[in-house]
């Protein structure tokens, strides 16, 4: 029997790739800082990654053939007012993770989930080869989690996989995230019937967003891959500008938008362009993505009209 | 007025940092988690590096012009043991330096100090512009840090300066690093009076060991440098094998000394060979090593021989 534990399921993928899972036939356990919130699950541990007890226990009693930690700070911007907590969380909690495995000598295969942030600042797309090089908080904690994940699968021949993931949203992602942010505001003014105003930071930067469905869909590729000592790329491969993205939510509106730079929402040091290049995946895996970001962004404005 | 405030004057390097400061005309404030110690300096402040209200009481109340941050986990073997602690101290509590003196809007001078250890394994002398690629918890810490220094000396423009430090020893290390390890061992079996036996790790391993008294003084002379964009490697450019070293320490002895490997003290993953291509500092700087390691020893020795 597929068991498979999750960490962070008070998150936004978290959702997601217990579906994922649950339609491939895993047993799904779910791990969380927060109160259970459903049932649907196999099992249900409220418990905080930063707390090593805690980790080693839920994944002594569960005894998981596959651990996603989803857990983390995933914020850049937030990076920045709390890099104290997203190092701690995403590095030091994570690490409670691999000694757990290691301490219970279970045979699991691990994802640990890494970013596009590590890369240096580059105008190509980029591969599994790029320089890494991170410019914030946020993906410096990322790239040591990286080494440590290589560390840790030398010393202890752990089956440690891990992946580094581009952009990418869906319905539940927090409103401080770029996309729910905009789809959120624009909802609001076309129910408030008026003409309105909204507020966003750089727009000319470009990304690389993908539909948290397909990235789901790597992470458990990944995780079943035989050969864990390679990190994979997981994005769409489309570049898209936030100015374009911004567009299409507006012109979703009947309403008359006007747009303000909020001083508050750039960033000290950002990369104008991110872009994956998911080759890899897609050769050895046979990964691609099945969303389009323009009707992603529609299903969000949606979610954000019908919600009361 | 030149004003120092040195963080983990209970550590090894403390000392000795004060010692060369005072001698360059500079009044000395120590900062460390144990009580007060001596009272040859300026100010003594009980401060505990991860506790960032203390770090910023300390600063606003010195008002330094020069701080350097000596406090952290410096050993590669425990780092393995506790590779959390490693990183809370070696990052987060550095992270609480750079905050506090922005918080407090001062113009002071900081060194942080990394390591040799963040370099990539290599047969030849390592340079500022050798591979970053460490294979341990400490050496993740570091390079950690030497990131978030780039990035926060380009977010708030501070005078972050960066150092790569190699091997270095002296009397009052600890004696879970190697050099005083064997001196204490080798002195303990020759006040005996008998023969005896001693226990070491891996022999075959080529470091690059400095004297502590060289490496202060190149940590003042790089945090009066005027570019702190420069990170310099320090190391004195000799290589030498442990088992050279060994040799000498059992050579001072008139006993007969036997050597077991053990176990304990070897480490999962290790470089067989580490050494310092100091030619940057030396250039720009003028620094030039005036010890000798072997000398160094055996002061070390000495040290033991002396001590009851």
């Amino acid at each position: 029997m597929k068991k498979a534990l999750i960490f962070g399921m008070g998150g936004f993928v978290g959702k997601y790739m217990a579906d994922e899972l649950m339609q491939s036939g895993y047993e799904v356990y779910a791990c969380s800082r927060f109160d259970k919130h459903d049932n649907v699950y196999d099992g249900w541990y409220n418990c905080d990654l930063n707390n090593s007890e805690q980790v080693k226990n839920v994944i002594a009693e569960v005894g998981p053939t596959h651990i996603i930690n989803l857990a983390g700070q995933s914020n850049v911007g937030i990076s920045w007012r709390i890099p104290k907590l997203t190092i701690e969380t995403n590095v030091c909690g994570a690490i409670n993770i691999i000694e757990a495995v290691h301490e219970c000598d279970l045979d699991s295969s691990i994802l640990m989930i890494g970013s596009s942030e590590e890369y240096d600042a580059s105008d190509k797309a980029l591969s599994e080869n790029s320089k890494i090089n991170a410019s914030n908080p946020y993906g410096i904690s990322k790239m040591m989690l990286g080494l440590f994940c290589e560390i840790y699968r030398k010393r202890y021949g752990l089956k440690l996989h891990y992946v580094r993931t581009f952009n990418h949203t869906g319905i539940g992602q927090n409103d401080n995230f770029v996309i729910p942010s905009w789809c959120k505001q624009v909802a609001s003014i076309t129910k408030s019937g008026k003409p309105g105003c909204m507020y966003v930071g750089n727009l000319d930067i470009v990304r690389d967003f993908s539909n948290v469905k397909d990235i789901v869909r790597a992470y458990r590729m990944i995780i079943e891959s035989k050969d864990c000592s390679i990190t994979y790329n997981v994005g769409s491969g489309n570049q898209v500008s936030l100015k374009e993205i911004l567009n299409h939510v507006v012109s979703l509106s009947d309403q008359q938008i006007s747009v303000q730079i909020d001083s508050k929402l750039l960033r000290p040091i950002e990369n104008p362009y991110i872009c994956c290049d998911s080759s890899l995946i897609r050769d050895r895996l046979g990964w691609k993505p099945q969303y389009n970001i323009f009707e992603t962004v529609e299903e969000i404005y949606q979610y954000y009209m019908n919600k009361h």
